[in-house]
């Protein structure tokens, strides 16, 4: 027999723009998702998992009028003899699948349909720094109704989400606009829906935070000198075209009145946009009569959201406290979710229109900010090590974990070579664990057992010279019959110390 | 302009194979896999997620050596101006992405390595009734370590784990077995390491429940009768080398030590045999010091587990109460988990064997189970349902849900057209909400609302003549100011019914 030729050992690599999560980095995310679903629940949500696979023809936007769809999504094509099979792609968020899912199942879900969704999605895009292919969201929507109560909820159920996972009020903000102002700013400018300009306009108002109201008047004009020296070139509106649009952007007021007032003056004549100031009144009237006041959610016209799918109310929820970047400068945290009403989704499937109004969290972006704000992401705390003295006496050890999980502890016996010691003190080390217990021969005989506080341990040769760590000892021998209690005992004298 | 051609609506359908979870079919499995995670994590292990997307080179055992890899995974080629990105695909399990992460992060790894993941995994097979594409495995392994203490841990770790989700100690067993024992009855058959014969043998021990001794005896040699008249082609060995497989599968003694003795005798001189039986003895002695009798764990020498890779000890919990199935018949409801050592998958990338032995648990078959028991999948209560009489004040209708709300009781307000009012009453139906609350002008005057008690309405629509429902009413006016508390009241009175 020839002999065969070796295949080369397969690379052990995280794929492309994919990562691993550990330890707490798992935990923390499920916590919050926990907490997030709660806020959802209570609010007359309920939940709704679909498949992370939706057939391309489903999925929509990503059609398959190129030889292979995978401008966006990851897809493939079911294998058939005929080469014919369906092309499939994964999710790339949750709203189209929960308007397949309800385009399918509406005869059978109570209508409106208010439904929760939480997981991953994946974008087959050129990963970046922090930018990665799969990435948890959280989204509450209300299919079925045009009634602004159903936009102002989700509205105020972002703003009690946040401060149920933690964000304290006064560290976010909820702004709100709507779609059909801006249409009417557009119409009010002379632009028509079919317009390419309308674009132009959209992407000039973003740029209102950065270059203010005369830097957009010249950006929507002839063009303007950027601060770095670059000409960037204007749309080429003509000079009064631009009045409305600075009307609109600085429409805000001090109160929602006054700036309704604004707003009417910047639409003008536009149906539309009368239309879209009346949503926001009704809308601003609900969050009054409900207690959120403009420190939670604000009516702010220079949201403008980039999904092109949004018809109605738009918003927004932002992070309002300052953070150092990767380069030492202050920043803001900036935003972590947002969502509107889309009214077009369903009708692809059905022809009918359907209303509905959504929210997205983004879940990663919300952890890191919770753990910039040091509210999570502490070194955890391992599990009491139990270490092994004598290979033969295995059952002894696992009899000691046992006693201290049924006690509540986190607890585990090691498992390697128990030859050298050392090696058992460095894992205990490697595993954050607060404990080590040791139980040798000597110990066995005369019934007791060692306990090593190794966080006071770590302490005490970190500062060697501090009297205060000195005084007190890192090591017990106790009654092995009085193991539990002590481990007890050092675990609460440990968070104590933690909590000074 | 020529009128484009309009595209066919999408068909909004699940993909073939896959499925939509609604309600509490999500909540009753998130709430699950945070129990399975919680004894897990007591135990030592820590939580890993790794992404649904693993290159077909680090899966294994589907390398690309067809056009295209698609035998059993779902797989695409990445985008690339050559045409030659690599191959991806969506994990079939939890245990090769393990294999994967361990090779690559093993010096920031603790050793061993104990750890957890749970999620979905996908296949590319033929879905049939009950089988989808998508499900879900919750798995813990231990990586590092070639102690039976490991391989006995997570056996009763298994046992607790599925105490902890409701399944009573009684209605389960897991099953033990060990591949060098299986291996060692092989030797002593007389058939070679890579003697195609070995599979047949191991498919006939499988089918040792249905056939008995007299029927493996007959399957080995020549072949059997089947019960339907047709005639089965045995194995075609000799008549004395069936002697071992059936010492083997008939040595299950009265005790652990009589089990080992018949073992013994069936592997003979077997080098490997040998080593199985006292890896068996030393995981027995371990079940046996923690106190897990035979009740919970058992050494089984007839559970053999189809995957190639163990190479050591095997197991199998088993769920031992009797269902019905589809057709009516009584029939054990079956295995739920299963796990054993797997010492080669990590070599694959490092060029060394790295020990390992895990456990993955099929959740939605445990759920299935909990379901089929009772102890889950009851009709949920929906949220409280208030009413909207009058659009214009729904303002009023969000104060008493926020009311409701801060209480702690789910509710929310009607967001549909409130024109109806019957629909407003069979929405409610249709959310199974145990109230619903109604203030029309009169009673905004009266400055009272009507609390109407939906399931006691229920059972006395249904059951119009008993004494018993009619002199309960169930409707109330109570002051607006009494909302909150009757509405505790009318659920708490709920809640006694539903116990009674």
């Amino acid at each position: 027999m020839a002999k065969q030729k070796k295949a080369p050992r397969p690379k052990a690599v995280t794929p492309k723009g994919f990562r691993d999560y550990f330890g707490t980095e798992v935990t923390e995310r499920s916590e919050m998702l926990q907490k997030i679903a709660g806020v959802y629940h209570h609010y007359g949500f309920d939940a709704l998992e679909s498949a992370a696979v939706e057939t391309v023809e489903a999925l929509g936007k990503f059609l398959p009028d190129v030889d292979r769809p995978n401008e966006g999504v990851f897809a493939w094509q079911e294998a058939d003899e005929n080469d014919k099979g369906d092309w499939m792609a994964l999710r790339y968020d949750l709203t189209a699948p929960l308007a397949r899912v309800y385009a399918q199942h509406r005869n059978d879900l109570p209508n409106p349909y208010r439904r929760y969704a939480m997981g991953p999605v994946w974008r087959n895009e050129k990963p970046g720094p922090g930018r990665y292919r799969q990435f948890y969201q959280c989204d509450a929507d209300t299919v079925g109704t045009n009634s602004m109560a159903a936009d102002a909820e989700i509205c105020m159920m972002l703003a009690d989400t946040l401060e149920a996972v933690g964000i304290p009020r006064g560290d976010y903000l909820v702004r709100v606009n709507n779609r059909k102002v801006l249409n009417g700013v557009l119409e009010a400018m002379g632009l028509a829906e079919a317009d390419p300009k309308r674009d132009d306009v959209l992407r000039t108002i973003d740029k209102f935070d950065k270059v203010g109201a005369d830097g957009v008047r010249q950006l929507l004009g002839k063009g303007r000198l950027d601060a770095s020296g670059a000409y960037i070139d204007g749309v080429g509106l003509a000079e009064e075209q631009a009045d409305p649009v600075i009307a609109f952007l600085t429409s805000k007021a001090d109160d929602v009145a006054g700036t309704m007032e604004n707003l009417r003056a910047a639409v003008g004549d536009s149906k539309v946009g009368q239309d879209g100031i009346a949503e926001l009144e009704q809308m601003g009237a609900l969050f009054a009569a409900a207690g959120y006041g403009d420190d939670r959610i604000l009516i702010d016209p220079s949201i403008v959201r980039g999904l092109g799918y949004y018809t109605g109310p738009v918003f927004e929820a932002e992070l309002t406290f300052e953070i150092f970047d990767e380069k030492g400068r202050k920043r803001q945290f900036g935003s972590v979710a947002g969502g509107g009403r889309y009214d077009g989704l369903v009708k692809r499937f059905t022809g009918q229109e359907v209303p509905a109004v959504g929210l997205s969290i983004g879940v990663d972006r919300l952890l890191a900010a919770l753990r910039e704000k040091g509210r999570m992401g502490g070194t955890p705390t391992g599990p009491v090590v139990v270490t092994v003295m004598d290979k033969a006496r295995m059952a002894d050890y696992q009899a000691m974990v046992a006693e201290l999980r049924q006690a509540g502890i986190r607890a585990e016996v090691y498992l390697g070579n128990p030859k050298n010691f050392g090696n058992q003190l460095k894992y205990a080390d490697k595993r954050n664990s607060p404990i080590a217990i040791i139980e040798g021969g000597d110990e066995k005989e005369k019934g007791v057992v060692q306990i090593k506080d190794l966080i006071l341990g770590a302490k005490i040769a970190e500062s060697a010279t501090l009297e205060e760590w000195k005084e007190r000892p890192s090591q017990f021998e106790v009654a092995r019959t009085e193991l539990v209690s002590k481990v007890r005992e050092i675990l609460a004298s440990q968070q104590d110390d933690s909590d000074a």
